[in-house]
């Protein structure tokens, strides 16, 4: 017990002292001072190296600004508050290019000029479909073959597509869907769905998605075992670990098994070893099969202050949560 | 003199054996007897991954097809007409969804039912604009910064564009285009015009993209030397290798500058050695940066009976024509 809670204290430290670190490189780094809103395009030292603004990450860097403040007491500082406010103030006055029409601006320019609209956008309805619709659907949708795959994409009355798009498997997406719906499960207090969600959701696409030779999730798979036809299947992404990292932190704290645990230090060491910057801050977002740095972007068109801040946060609190339970009774 | 003759020898019967075993392995795998017209996603050894059939691609099969059979005689066989013509047959009948809406379909189901449409397809004008237009394009466009670079994107009026969309670079069409445009000068009879491109199309887009570390042409490249942001940009795929083949080979023969006849042997032999395969036949088509295959597909969505059979064919000629140039005159 007492090593457990020595392990969980050294997690949560490292991790407490990591998203200290990653939002100071956000907080200098990405703020427009002059047209507000958020400058994504960060190089590896926090350049901007383009001044395009994708409007999902916009939405995104609001949303974590939000609940960093409103969540941890040393992050409740007026300096982040008025970054989220002038992002949103910039998304208000930009995004939406024709209200009636249900359109967005989904790319804008550092100005607020639309290039990109489109119909609906992922950031507005990214949320509330993830978390009120998921478990649904991936129930009777995406989960297939006699419960031993997810897949990505199936017919619209649930039934397995053919060739390379139905075999598609994305195991970061299982694993962030994952802890969705455990959080479903713990709401509606269900420890039955728990451990059907910890067997499908987060086991079945580790063990499948990890790469047994040079460690570290796969990011695309086919589901017959096939070489699948994306230039980047076997690359190593954050997000995916970031999103692991969440879901065995939370399948343990929920369940209480050790080898759920054990995952998050697989997960957590692999990713603090090779996606973490000690010498500028941030993470990598993008390595080789062998865990090589190919990109040394810290942010681009799909990556933001979202994924490493919220993967980090959300550790934090459930790290903290967890030694609270295992603090011995005050002596009366 | 002799010893060039050799190597141009050498070289001949090379790529005269592998065009044989890529066709070969085209005409074993990919032909739909029940449906007509061309399986194109084929693993490694030939077998059909999906039954998917890419319009462009299957356009493209048609004409590598009619191609080899008006221009090689051991090529003129009924099995390859008679394919070509049942292709073309397939296209007729499917791919042309709404005639008077000048749409077309991009993807067909094995059996001719249209996956998606789009309203013009690259396969249907891509020669036209490639042959006809390309010149007067690029000329006033794509080559920017005072010659010093050759962009992909440009405004509509000829202007550089602001961030990466500006300054992403592909080295492998800059060289596609490079011979297209040697064709031009050579029909033009413009020794001036040939001597620019082989300098700015040829020479430039070599030298800033080829990798000195791991060899091979990188995919995409930044025009400031900044990363890119597309996740492939590091790799090495097959096509700018067979495109910067027969650029080089033509430059050599037009020009007969013994330097890109060096160019080409060092193009050709990390192809040769990289790209084939000598189990199953046919090239690999993706290369990590350090040149180990990371998808083991013979064809895809984007890799079909094309680039390759068609490197292979252009180059035999063209080392034939030189071969009979340096042949000694008959002893009268």
């Amino acid at each position: 017990m007492e090593k457990e809670r020595q392990a969980l204290q050294t997690w949560k430290d490292r991790v407490a002292k990591e998203l200290d670190s990653v939002v100071a490189f956000w907080l200098q780094h990405s703020h427009d001072r002059e047209h507000g809103g958020f400058f994504t395009c960060l190089g590896r030292n926090g350049q901007v190296y383009d001044d395009l603004k994708y409007v999902w990450l916009q939405g995104r860097q609001v949303w974590m600004y939000c609940r960093l403040y409103r969540n941890f007491e040393r992050f409740r500082r007026a300096e982040i508050l008025d970054a989220a406010k002038a992002g949103g103030e910039f998304l208000l006055r930009f995004a939406r290019v024709a209200p009636p029409a249900k359109k967005c601006a989904f790319v804008l320019t550092r100005d607020g000029r639309p290039m990109k609209v489109q119909r609906t956008i992922f950031s507005e309805c990214f949320y509330t479909i993830a978390m009120n619709e998921l478990w649904r659907v991936t129930k009777e949708t995406c989960y297939q073959r006699d419960g031993q795959v997810v897949l990505e994409n199936v017919s619209e009355d649930g039934k397995e597509l053919s060739g390379c798009l139905g075999r598609h498997q994305n195991p970061g997406h299982t694993l962030e869907a994952g802890w969705f719906l455990l959080q479903y499960a713990v709401r509606k207090d269900d420890p039955k769905l728990r451990t059907y969600i910890i067997d499908k959701f987060l086991l079945l696409p580790f063990h499948s998605g990890w790469d047994p030779e040079h460690g570290g999730l796969f990011y695309f798979q086919d589901a017959d075992g096939l070489c699948p036809t994306q230039l980047e299947w076997d690359m190593k992404l954050w997000w995916p670990h970031s999103e692991a990292m969440i879901a065995f932190l939370m399948g343990y704290s929920d369940s209480g098994d050790p080898a759920l645990l054990k995952l998050f230090n697989q997960v957590a060491e692999y990713t603090f070893r090779h996606f973490r910057d000690p010498d500028f801050g941030e993470w990598f977002g993008y390595l080789n099969r062998e865990g090589k740095v190919t990109l040394t972007i810290k942010g681009g068109p799909f990556k933001g202050c979202f994924h490493v801040p919220r993967c980090l946060a959300m550790c934090e609190q459930i790290l903290e949560a967890l030694l609270c339970r295992l603090q011995p009774d005050p002596v009366v």
